[in-house]
């Protein structure tokens, strides 16, 4: 499936946020990846997300769909980052 | 049409930022929207932001669905609006 994914987190975990999101997803800019995955590698992301996290203050949502076609994605200002997917 | 707005700006234009998107969107996380609007308010939306912007350094990210039922969402941590579209 393809997904979207934000987070928001206290500074002194957004380090550790990003390394892991970008070990499964494609960093697009500040706090936000897409890409294609399966629900297998989604909870294991999400496992080990939510052991970084403080749940009472962090957040991250995940936007789930099952084929990219139905997403159309525009861009304004800087493309940060299209291709990343390398550590 | 069904949209998730994400914007990635200087921190001396997130207000304006903000205070915009809300006036189209529902604030979902920091810098995250969400909602129904039809392509003329997008477009007056994206007009108003590129004024704000730097976009030599900003970036605004939309995705567009058709229709919201092609996406799922799932919200892990601290939700922290989500059915704000009030100013």
């Amino acid at each position: 499936m393809y997904v979207i994914l934000v987070y928001d987190c206290g500074e002194q975990r957004v380090g550790k946020m990003l390394k892991l999101c970008r070990q499964y997803l494609h960093w697009i800019q500040n706090s936000v990846f897409e890409g294609e995955i399966s629900e297998v590698k989604l909870n294991e992301l999400l496992g080990r997300a939510s052991r970084i996290m403080d749940t009472d203050t962090d957040s991250l949502i995940i936007f789930k769909s099952r084929d990219q076609k139905w997403l159309d994605k525009e861009i304004i200002g800087k493309e940060k980052n299209s291709t990343d997917n390398f550590l």
